[in-house]
């Protein structure tokens, strides 16, 4: 049986980590969440952000915006935001409603107070030997942080990621990449998927299928990483649903050397990337003032 | 034996489109090359790039520093060709002499005059299904076109590509990727090489390692674009070298279905692209132009 990959142990761990260094900062690191309409999933995914937040000592601003907001006024609270000093991180929830366009909001974060790491800016730099992007996404971060936590190495592995999203398919491939594994991206069009994904030494499974990813595609000892979070109907249920993933647990876990569950495997790692990255964005804040104060004092 | 895919004549049909393009067009399309140092390659290439301007009929301006110019020597040059009107397009010939940061001199040419597409703002769209880059790269596009106008089908098919750097191999991937094909990426730290590389129905060779790949790494039938161009010593030439690319020729095209010779594959191709995007560049002017006199007349 596949050795589960804990992603609440694992996050849990780099919260307290977290945590520690916050409290040592002369500064609250504080992060905007900016969540508009009121899609049920994206409420509720805001309200585990800030909560997160909270434990480790982050300050939170919230932002609702109804529906039928215009994107002006979401591009001057943008603004506004940009210019705050105690707002070190911005994170616009997605999907936005679709009068809205996502890439010119997205690119009204400024990439260094960019925490989701969705600005071209950062985003165009991953897959890059010898760069680093200002914020890695955080579901791919959370990803590859899993796996090396957990003691996996991704170096000279075949990967192969089921799926190609800009926000999490094609940059965990390219995060992969970039620690030299040999990468493999596939999707809706790929003929063979079976075949396909069966040479994944280390597979990524991000389509939004429920248990799309059996265990006839998976190769012995592999290690599959499962980022979909998928409600299915189930009456017994106290909310009327289950959430499973794009992976067939039952089955892959017999083939498998190690899984991440849904729950409790990329979910909280992408929480525990955020509050890293409004963590560092704080930390670069106060670099600055230093070197300023410094110059000043010349 | 493999047909050959032949980017002389292929490219030779670009140039021809293009040149009644701009034969019709009201303003001269102009092209800025910036040469830094005495790389005999580098000002091989640019001389090249410049001929073939003239052929068109799109104007190039040369210009060549010395090889201890200073960053901002070279800064305020780019911002200069930024601003003139009849500049449409800024190519940086690289590579750049080592004291130069590449990445901060290519990302201030202005990304509506970045014809060579190596801004970040036009890298990091590609791959995004549904985005389109203000330019792409002109060795990749070069690929694709190559591909395309040859009949080669790349929707569906296993692309391989051979070497992930920043201005070929990625950029190759993504825009193959988005073209829906499944695509691996491998380089010197993958394993099993030439397995890899024979799962590929297409494969793109951009290694820099002369010879490199050989039949046993090439399915039948596999369709071979290589955009390797290596110096190897040959003193029986004119020039004491010939060139070779990342691919054995010889041995591959008996097993490959198509191929691309070097020289006079993909290399023919990327000038036609850097032509195309001057072109485009300037097209885009006079729309801007037009755009704003209608708004004067109103």
């Amino acid at each position: 049986m596949a050795r589960i990959l804990d992603g609440n142990a694992i996050a849990a761990q780099i919260r307290a980590e977290i945590k520690s260094e916050v409290a040592r900062l002369p500064i609250t690191p504080g992060l905007a969440t900016v969540l508009i309409g009121d899609n049920p999933a994206s409420a509720t995914y805001v309200r585990n952000k800030r909560k997160a937040c909270a434990e480790v000592g982050i300050a939170s601003f919230g932002y609702e915006l109804p529906a039928d907001v215009t994107e002006s006024e979401v591009l001057t609270l943008l603004e506004e935001l940009a210019q705050r000093d105690d707002v070190h991180g911005i994170l616009v929830q997605l999907p936005l409603p679709s009068h809205l366009d996502q890439s010119r909001i997205l690119q009204a974060i400024p990439p260094h107070k960019d925490v989701d790491g969705f600005h071209p800016a950062n985003l165009g730099v991953l897959g890059l030997k010898g760069k680093q992007p200002l914020f890695a996404p955080c579901t791919p971060q959370g990803c590859i942080e899993l796996l090396q936590r957990s003691g996996v190495t991704i170096a000279g592995k075949h990967a192969v990621v089921l799926g190609r999203s800009a926000i999490v398919g094609l940059p965990t491939a390219l995060m992969l990449l970039a620690r030299d594994a040999t990468v493999t991206i596939c999707h809706s069009k790929t003929a063979n998927l079976s075949a396909v994904v069966r040479q994944g030494e280390i597979v990524i499974a991000a389509i939004g299928k429920p248990c799309f990813v059996t265990a006839d595609m998976i190769q012995p000892g592999a290690v599959v990483v499962d980022v979909g979070i998928n409600r299915v109907d189930a009456p017994d249920q106290p909310r009327g649903y289950r959430l499973v993933g794009d992976v067939d647990f039952a089955g892959v876990s017999a083939v498998a050397s190690a899984i991440t569950p849904v729950p409790g495997g990329v979910g909280p790692m992408t929480i525990a990337m955020l509050l890293s990255n409004t963590l560092l964005a704080a930390q670069r804040t106060l670099a600055k003032q230093k070197l300023l104060e410094q110059d000043s004092n010349l």
